[in-house]
């Protein structure tokens, strides 16, 4: 209760001044994999690596209090949507609330991504140039534009602390020749990125960093081109996009191990937009240190649960009498408290509490195994572990 | 923290012996109203009166954690919907979890309706008898049959701690002849009721309680005859039903008045489906020691805030740039946590913590509210304060 009631204290959000920005520290490596433990060091606070970072698209993760984000979920960074945010509730708001973080009333770390794949996934319309694209928005189709140069300032003025650079995202598959072509603009816009965000400062006190964004598609000389581009860039951390597109998981994880082979090991690394809790498991084991994926909060709006010991979808006959709770497998008040079979009526039942208890379960579960990960690299015995824990949390029950 | 990992110890449910039953104890009566202040117990835990009970119809008060109903709300008896939890998840389900407090894990008190109501206005087709009401489920259009005897054996199985009288609550306006001839029934019917719940006992080692129901309409003899009627039967408590239905709320007021002249003054009584904050206030004054109503919840859902400085609608343009807290007049994380700004962003967006916040604030105020008025009443100057109060509730932000 009492942890509760201190997060009222709004007042708390003055103690942010400008502080040096962010570091990364590596605490270990693992012996028989390229997995790292680190710590991320924010103006918001620690982050430690690797981690997942529950997607909050238009300043919410889904059907889930901020408080439950930070003692049930015990998220430690999230995501914010450029795109939704820069709709609605829109820039005049998010500076006069003093960015998102007050905003929305979330202390910790938030990364932006640049709204570059929901402009391509989401928008009624859109035309790509070298300038940027225009756009029209799905909400009331009216029309805008994103450049780099906009989209970091955008992303200035929701005051994320980790920036996303503007890149396009290619689909797949991809022509070698589009593909090529899509990394050089996405080459390009970085510069712009650069240009734009180093001439400017954040707006409310404290440090934002930005993160290039490694593309190519599905060619492996592509992807050692577009890693070695972006490590040349020398930011406080890089990011692996347009994988987790649709290819086959093998070749997320060949794109993967090449990248990561050329991003420098003194930064964090970023897997956008993956995955499963299996995927997850294999990308940390090829390098990768934080993680995002708008699966375990969507998927739980399905009646989908990931846990401990498997993949289960909570309409399933199978548990209208089972009154064992959700997942006793770890640390987590709604996976211990709720049985499957009171879930089930919920879901079955349409009832919005389903979906709040399905979404914190996965994320906790989510946050959970990213956590046991971080442990047993730093123990040494991360590979055993994970191999036996991918078949486990890959299993139907 | 702890406060909520303890609910999680579901070996709790294991308390429950057999105990002497539910028990009302009138502590304080206003000089110049009917209001009273009391303490109802029951075998789940004690309820102040005067109380609000917020609705959780098919298991769940929608949209709210079962943690937020004990320690945000601080809600001491919720109410559940008969007519619901029959069809979905069905007695089956309810009867092997142990009842309805295990399935949904609910410690505290609960009271439930007896499907009467929701036969009437949810049902596809319906047809009354003597006998009872033979209906269609409103989820797939199965054949049911409800019968006084019935409806206490399917209130024996949820397992609440107020079980209610099968009644046919009358619409508004209704012909005397209908109203007369209906409370004749009703009346037939509660002496059904009684002799089927005294031939039976609790399935889950503790007591319940049988409520009758006040019905007659707006026709004063009526109401008369049947506050009368009701007092006679002396069970542990007494409800009025039929009233906010449609009509006047100076014609609800009127009616109140006359019945709890006329019911037994050592037993609770209850205001079923009453009503707006002022309602309650006004109510209490006439007696009234318990009341549930969808209102908080429902009108939390379309973005409708009671709050301690009146009513507003969070939709409303003037809140875009309002960063104060939703209500900062009383104790609520939610109220105190939460912008308008932010919920009014959350509501445009459809998000669903819109729902939450809205719902959880909403039923916090309700219960601080008739707190308030229990606290009033016990300082003795309740009335003096429930003007000032009627005046400020009703007033529109």
């Amino acid at each position: 209760m009492h942890l509760f009631l201190c997060l009222n204290i709004r007042s708390k959000w003055g103690i942010f001044q400008r502080m040096p920005g962010m570091k990364f520290k590596l605490l270990e490596k693992d012996q028989d994999s390229k997995a790292r433990a680190g710590v991320l060091y924010t103006d918001h606070g620690e982050i430690e690596t690797p981690i997942f970072m529950p997607v909050g698209t238009a300043g919410t993760v889904k059907a889930v209090h901020q408080r439950e984000l930070t003692y049930d979920v015990k998220a430690q960074i999230i995501l914010g949507n450029t795109y939704h945010l820069y709709l609605r509730p829109g820039l005049e708001v998010l500076e006069a609330a003093g960015g998102l973080h007050k905003f929305m009333g979330w202390s910790a770390p938030i990364l932006t991504d640049s709204g570059g794949y929901q402009v391509f996934s989401l928008a009624e319309s859109r035309k790509i140039s070298e300038e940027g694209v225009v756009f029209q928005s799905h909400i009331d189709g009216s029309r805008h534009h994103f450049t780099p140069e906009s989209v970091m300032d955008i992303q200035r003025s929701i005051g994320a602390d980790i920036v996303m650079a503007f890149d396009e995202c290619t689909p797949y598959p991809c022509e070698r020749s589009y593909a090529k072509t899509s990394m050089d603009l996405t080459h390009r816009w970085l510069g712009r990125c650069m240009q734009r965000f180093d001439a400017t400062e954040g707006k409310y006190g404290y440090q934002q960093a930005l993160f290039p964004i490694v593309q190519g598609s599905t060619y492996k000389d592509l992807r050692q081109d577009a890693a070695r581009f972006v490590a040349d860039q020398d930011r406080e951390g890089n990011a692996i996009g347009g994988l987790s597109v649709g290819e086959p998981a093998e070749l997320m994880y060949e794109m993967t191990d090449l990248v990561t082979d050329l991003l420098p090991a003194d930064k964090p690394r970023y897997l956008m937009g993956v995955g499963t809790p299996a995927n997850i498991l294999e990308a940390i084991a090829l390098g990768i240190d934080m993680f995002d994926c708008v699966m375990p909060t969507r998927n739980a709006r399905n009646g989908m649960l990931f846990t401990s010991e498997g993949i289960l979808n909570i309409r399933n006959e199978k548990w209208k009498m089972d009154f064992s709770p959700l997942d006793s497998g770890f640390q987590s008040y709604v996976s211990n408290f709720y049985t499957k079979s009171y879930l089930r009526h919920l879901t079955l039942s349409k009832e919005m509490l389903a979906a709040q208890i399905a979404s914190i379960h996965n994320l906790s579960f989510y946050l959970w195994l990213t956590g046991q990960a971080r442990e047993r690299i730093l123990a040494g015995d991360f590979s055993s572990w994970k191999t036996e824990m991918v078949e486990k949390v890959s299993r139907r029950l």
